[in-house]
């Protein structure tokens, strides 16, 4: 297989590991299957019972692929079934990254042949969904780069805190021709920041994140940890039913439809496949992309400086 | 009655006193019968003939309890049929209490037997509505704590500003086990904000709340009368059809279904009756909730110190 | 006529100004038409063949008539039906104002007889509604004053950039008797917002303009015209089915059903024709609304002086 043709591959394979998850994902979950494997990239802690963490935990870039993405359907699947768990906390512990982006470089047959997730969606809206549909209150606490899919968790879940100076947002799809499902997005900011954020696929910082209703809050870097661990413990302390009842009433007036979620993964399928796209995403690899350096820590100028041959 | 039964029957007191007005309500209004009764807890001031001023006036606390929901009533009577009121400004006189919260501790018979309000829901949530669609602009000005029914009387008005100093708003029920109703809440300050306010169940203060889009600006505490003075009087000069149209075309844009007011009220109901629910509010209760001092000035800390026996 | 005649004949102008556009509009159409026509108020520039700029060029005012509105159905002509062009930015080169308002002087025979436009509305909805389904990203850049028909046409663009400084939006209206159109306002800047924006009427500068999410951002003054092109540069180097793809999601979540402009519309054709209405339009002009000056300049101060006879 030649350069171009594996690049295709890749981002083929890109495409098909959002489009299904080993069929085993959903056998019945334990404890040992997500948090205790050795090799494990996705971090799962119970701090209390009714009080969990998931951290993302694969240096230098936390890119996500098939297997992160079968890691984080196992601990969706021990939340859901779990009868105490009432407040999750996703982080990251690597330095710079709260996740980068989607693997781009994985064989196209670590990705295909991935089974429907229960709502029938791929793997990946499937996962936003019912993240987002969790009988427990999710608190997405961002350092460091959160782009791509990384963003897309980030508004799956209830509430995103975002480090003041350390803490970058970006749906960087647009700049290598790809269609960013967005989901919630316009909702949250509004249609004309949802536009400028999707259309434009610069990076936001917490300070702009903040004032176009992103995410809930900046805090300062200092002050983050804290914050949120605070705030999950004074979650975590409330009445079972009651903290679920009240995440039903605001689901009814704010949550989109999950039509729309597969709408917007459509547009990506179709998006990826289009030869503008695989040029585009050929280049950025070229440069550097998914390794560390100047390209990721600065994706939303790269993106700009393709020029078609 | 024990102490812990007469707890019970002052929580479902609460839940009755919500859900049910004197049949007397709808009689024809006069002028007299709320803003001239001399125990009347809430005022009714005729600044104009289109400027009209609502002011809850019950010291220490501003409790809302069955009798000023009575009185409340009467006073949406007078504005819905009144010709030419196109301007409503509520306020408090109470330093610092805007509204502290429902009453907590009224014998169940001063609440059970009210009936439904004229769109055939529970009293409060009557109100709520009835406010909410009143062929009048409604602004509501906060200095001091707007908690629980207080915030939801704010969110149900047209307009909300703040004291930056001196105004806080909650929805402090999740610490006492109880669901809020919400009401509009998701649509104003977005999905992950409203799930904050609701499930954190913390103090907001005025700035906060500005960024939050749960009031419309925090204005300094001494330009806040003026600010909203001078905004009604404006408002009341335009032309009265052309005010009440322009209402129309915004309701029809941002006024949630009717329904969902519904059904937060079914979760407050079941909520409310719950052991863990009753054990909280005993607990407050205890603890000095519904006398001035630390509880209520502080009641988003003082809900999060309950210990469980 | 008398002057009242005439001023009453004035106003049913803009009513039917805005109601219709000469037949021809929709021929097809040549750069020559619009672009090119040497008494042009409003100038066509292919910057590159994928970014176009619209600049508003009628001093003083920048003041939009039957005239205008005819100009601007064939820019839009021109962009519906060019295949390259993927961002329009909409700006003024006139000092102090990016767009007062519609015309109030025009006689009547110049607006009466305008057909629908495709969508079967009036042209200026139809207008707003076509620009903001364009398969084309429009970003509005507002120095100066936009009031009415300035500030719709703003709200119907994707996105809204201000001059932190120079800017001024307001929809004035109601202070002349008139509903406003309002359009999308409710969805960005959410109820209370857009209750306090379109009732009170009062002009908002750019700071509050970004704090009420009536826009994207205020830019400093110096740095407008520079942030905007570059947006406008990086986003016309994207992939066009991309872009065009990325805005069709967001339209899904975020753009009002057309109806609700429609509904605007008859509530503004309605209002203006009210007796009130005349009297207010006839005072604004009579004290020199519609001419530089000090009436322009503090639109939103002019509207509250007016005193019933």
């Amino acid at each position: 297989m030649n350069i171009a043709l594996k690049r295709i591959a890749a981002a083929v394979a890109l495409t098909a590991a959002m489009a299904g998850i080993a069929a085993t994902a959903h056998a019945a979950p334990t404890a040992a299957i997500a948090a205790e494997a050795p090799d494990a990239k996705i971090h799962l802690t119970r701090v209390t019972p009714s009080y969990w963490k998931v951290t993302f935990a694969s240096p230098p870039l936390n890119i996500v692929g098939p297997a992160e993405v079968r890691e984080l359907v196992k601990i969706v699947d021990l939340i859901e079934s779990d009868k105490q768990v009432q407040v999750v906390v996703f982080d990251s512990n690597v330095a710079g990254n709260f996740m980068a982006h989607y693997d781009l470089l994985k064989p196209l047959e670590e990705s295909t042949g991935m089974k429907p997730g229960p709502t029938g969606m791929h793997p990946v809206p499937d996962l936003m969904v019912r993240i987002a549909r969790l009988p427990v209150i999710s608190i997405v606490s961002i350092r460091g780069r959160a782009s791509g899919i990384g963003s897309e968790l980030a508004l799956a879940a209830d509430m995103r805190f975002i480090s003041r100076e350390k803490g970058v947002l970006s749906q960087f799809e647009v700049g290598a021709g790809m269609v960013p499902g967005g989901g919630p997005m316009p909702r949250l900011t509004g249609r004309g920041r949802a536009m400028e954020i999707l259309v434009a696929g610069e990076d936001i910082n917490g300070d702009l994140a903040e004032r176009y209703g992103y995410v809930n809050r900046a805090i300062p870097d200092a002050e983050l940890d804290g914050f949120v661990d605070t705030m999950a413990r004074r979650i975590a302390s409330f009445e079972h039913q009651t903290v679920v009842d009240i995440k039903k009433l605001v689901d009814v007036a704010s949550l989109p439809p999950d039509a729309e979620m597969q709408v917007g993964w459509d547009a990506f399928i179709s998006s990826v496949q289009r030869p503008g796209t695989q040029q585009r995403l050929q280049a950025l690899v070229k440069r550097g992309m998914q390794t560390p350096g100047d390209v990721e820590t600065n994706l939303g100028r790269a993106t700009a400086e393709y020029k078609a041959k």
